[in-house]
């Protein structure tokens, strides 16, 4: 099951610098060979289902073993059965009703 | 690694009614005796990160199989290695502050 | 404009004890009479959209106040003109469908 | 109070394709002249608290007028009173991170 998701980690415990455990979770998806998008609210990612858990999953284990003792996550994640569609088809998709006005 | 899970899943494609798929979500807990609470805006969740996982994929491949073309899920998830938290626990440790004052 | 919401916030940079923060949170909701249902993964909230909104802001108002650096907050918030639908009636909704079967 | 924040909004009882009402969102930004970045998982807008809850509302109303009858609507919204920080920063700062080892 192919997914179109969005991840993005709150580390508590840590101060109020987050950067470097994004950073770290970067990595790990750099690692795994997952497409992925940084932006200024999360992390856009896609792929198979399971693949991505895990890269989520990873990534949380990884921030506790760098001394955090507590993580929120939140993550979005789209399925479709209807047609196959990726990260950057969903924004053109946008685009062009923009520029159709 | 244990966490407490907040989900909810929004079928597109099938109309405005989505207690069906929220009810067949429902079941997929029962099933594998995860504990579960129902609320206005989603379904929390506690248990092993895996288990929580696996339980939130069962329910959207179930939905899919209902002939839900597109579903779009959200998950909140969190996990603590400085000591052990259920859901319980967190709201009764906001309550314990409430009465304080 | 009725809505049915959802928020919880994460205070960054005061360690990782959220409760006090969640607490204030709470007596703002009572002070304004909004009716809310607190759990383990957020507080829901419903009423007219411009209230639940500024209650919110003065909760990240008052957190920033009491000291906290740095808040995230995650909202979400549902309207639909079809009909009126309580949070208790979203529930129930869904448990209808439970017994049916 | 200046803001970081992301919303996507899900549209119900019209079918799978969003495009035309993200697109709708879109146009209420730019009329608005609020930053905004589209993005595969939702759009990120900065400026005042204010202003951006009052587009996210409108956005909402808009839609309604279009025709959809049920809204689901996420945000991530988040202040720090510490430091300025925009959207272009918080990217940058995790890019620094992840090029320095």
């Amino acid at each position: 099951m192919n997914a179109v998701a969005e991840f993005s980690v709150i580390p508590l415990g840590v101060g109020v610098s987050l950067s470097p455990y994004v950073a770290e979770c970067e990595r790990v998806l750099q690692e795994r060979g997952i497409k992925h998008l940084l932006h200024a609210n999360g992390t856009n990612i896609e792929g198979e289902w399971d693949e991505l858990m895990e890269a989520i999953k990873e990534c949380q284990t990884r921030m506790h073993e760098m001394g955090v003792p507590r993580i929120q996550t939140s993550i979005k994640i789209a399925t479709r059965i209807d047609r196959e569609q990726t990260m950057a088809e969903k924004v053109e998709s946008v685009k062009e009703k923009l520029t159709k006005e």
